[in-house]
């Protein structure tokens, strides 16, 4: 069932450590089959050296699981929501990396600073706002899934495939596994030079408009020139 | 004598070079048998790659050799000291990892900034006071053990596994070897976040309560729903 | 055709992933025959654990491709601006390397701080001014080169062997391509220890002139005694 | 001739990269004999990869080369001043390790804040005084040395034994070239804590003088009680 997407799956998890976005078990890669409506998605702290496909997980949208004898991350509740609200993605990563989770802790998103940036995302990299205590006490996961795509109500997911959940840590996602990984790599990246871009200049402003729009259309897109395609 | 806690304690001070919690021989672990009594710690000054299990020494709850050719690590009174006061913890690590020391330098605890924080400790890991030149002079690496004792007294040491010795380095523990080193690792990652946290926003005030109980209820406790027990 | 420079350019592509230049895809070295008026370039977007020396693409000074079934990097205008700008330069490399980068995010050139940064460049690393609404919809990347040869219309680029491009990142050049990748890791080592450097002491000025000329003309030029030669 | 020292120069010298405290050849390491009266040093700009003991040079402390095809590091002039000068030391390293580097560039001494700098330097690690336009335009290298050796005028170098110069690098020693090698690695390390001290806290303070006092006499002379000595 789904072996394919497991295995992508798998591989999108396995690469978390080796790109050094996790540490021990802190982070967790699913993936959507849209025409069946089910999700993979990794067990609940198992660290990765041991993860096998066998150990994925098979819920629907509903949370309901399909397959597996494992309990599914304890995060899937987030990861279902995103789904449900965001049709065109396919793959979903969590991580706590630090560079970026540094920004999530201090409650600024990542202003577009440079072209690195706008290669991927097309302006700011938003942080949510607090939760609020009910919304924490209540069916918090799926609540941090709210507040993010609360924060997306006005933005294309596709445009800005990450988001700082304040306090917390980042979600991002992409059309597979693999391509949410991808995006979580440039995120940690465009953290890190966000951060040392400030503390160097700290009146530093978001970059040009027309540049922002230069860059990300050069990789995106229909007139996209970047690449072998 | 104490086979199995021996070969723990060794892989736990071989896990630390792993982590990239020490340089040289700056760090040690011990572990204790409860019920007779005796601690396994790593001798003074070895280095981790020729360290093995014989030579790792015994010492009873006073300090007392009871087994091994070399000395014990000269923090030993330190680790006595914490094993008689704390009697839930089972293993105790001391390192100089460069994060958490750079806190104890610059004599601050770190507060609660977010839940990856909130996933280990219930709160501020503290810092200790300075201690005093009598401390000093006197029974020293005792007196450590003292202020961190000192340190705890309104806290619960297995909500808080790591303290921070001002002027010095941190102090972790935990269940067993392994659980302490675990926390060594976590605290390093957190002092790392809450570094960059405060000095992209320098005002950063402590995460919210209700946040905080959410995510560490969540892995500790009766109603733990994080991995798979 | 050219094998000895494919080859050339082909090891030097390589070592952006093995120096810690380049996360991804994102950075590309070229190099020149200056007889021929050829140049051998990276194709655009192949990751560098897949390319082989077959497919490089050679163009001519103008951007006619010469040879290859790839399509050649788009940063390629860059590239031939400044190899007909720069008559005694035979290797460039573009990166965004993240230290060199942030200074680039922050417009600020990096002056010379101390030896290290003598050793290789003769005064500050300059940073372009930023290019106007018209450069960037317009041709941009033969714009980018353009911008850069502004900048040096009073340097001598054999004395500063790289620039940083505001809002983007650097470039780096030499006399053949593996001394062009020598020069940006140099950059990097450069930017991160003024970037510390400034954030240890805010008011740091720039190095004495006498300095800065002992340490240049140490290693540079016809009184040069370091090395073997 | 002088083998056994050969040896142990080489083998620190090739420590430079495995401890990261070198980019390319920026670095060189000495032992003295002294009896002899004779220094084996590093070739100038040879790569740690080629570096084999023949490759080395003999000098005595005149700086005449005794032994060797190939000219000594260029830094020559500095270690032979300070084994003058110095004679309780054995070995001497300079690098260009980045944390220090910025200390240099900063103008700024180290100072001791933590009992990690109190295990290994009893006090400030020093800066030098800018060198004067005579002196770098002298016998700069040598100028070096005396600069350092001013330094020096009412410190010991054995319990001091680390040096910054002023907007160049750091200088380190010791009883032999594997301690002086030693020495460079803690020295990058209180470097990097210190660093982080001051930027947490920017009024931080050095230490209370008993700590340091007891953490020094720990690990030195007469009454030291760490490790198995």
């Amino acid at each position: 069932m789904l072996e394919s997407l497991k295995q992508a799956v798998l591989e999108a998890n396995l690469d978390l450590p080796t790109y050094r976005l996790v540490t021990f078990t802190w982070g967790n890669v699913s993936g959507i089959d849209r025409e069946q409506g089910l999700v993979v998605i990794k067990p609940s702290g198992v660290p990765y050296e041991d993860l096998k496909a066998e150990d994925l997980v098979v819920v629907d949208l509903d949370g309901k699981i399909v397959e597996g004898k494992l309990r599914p991350s304890s995060d899937t509740p987030t990861h279902l929501a995103l789904y449900r609200a965001f049709p065109a993605i396919g793959g979903i990563v969590h991580t706590h990396s630090p560079w970026a989770t540094s920004w999530a802790q201090a409650g600024r998103g990542i202003p577009a600073l440079g072209t690195t940036h706008a290669d991927y995302f097309y302006g700011e990299v938003p942080c949510t706002r607090l939760m609020t205590e009910t919304e924490i006490k209540g069916a918090y996961e799926l609540e941090t899934g709210n507040v993010i795509i609360e924060t997306f109500k006005d933005l294309d997911p596709a445009m800005v495939p990450s988001v700082l959940v304040n306090g917390h840590a980042p979600f991002s996602w992409g059309q597979d596994p693999h391509n949410a990984v991808h995006n979580a790599v440039v995120l940690e990246e465009v953290a890190k030079i966000g951060y040392r871009t400030f503390t160097l200049n700290p009146s530093s402003q978001p970059m040009d408009q027309t540049l922002l729009d230069r860059h990300f259309l050069r990789k995106h897109g229909a007139s996209a020139y970047y690449g072998q395609k």
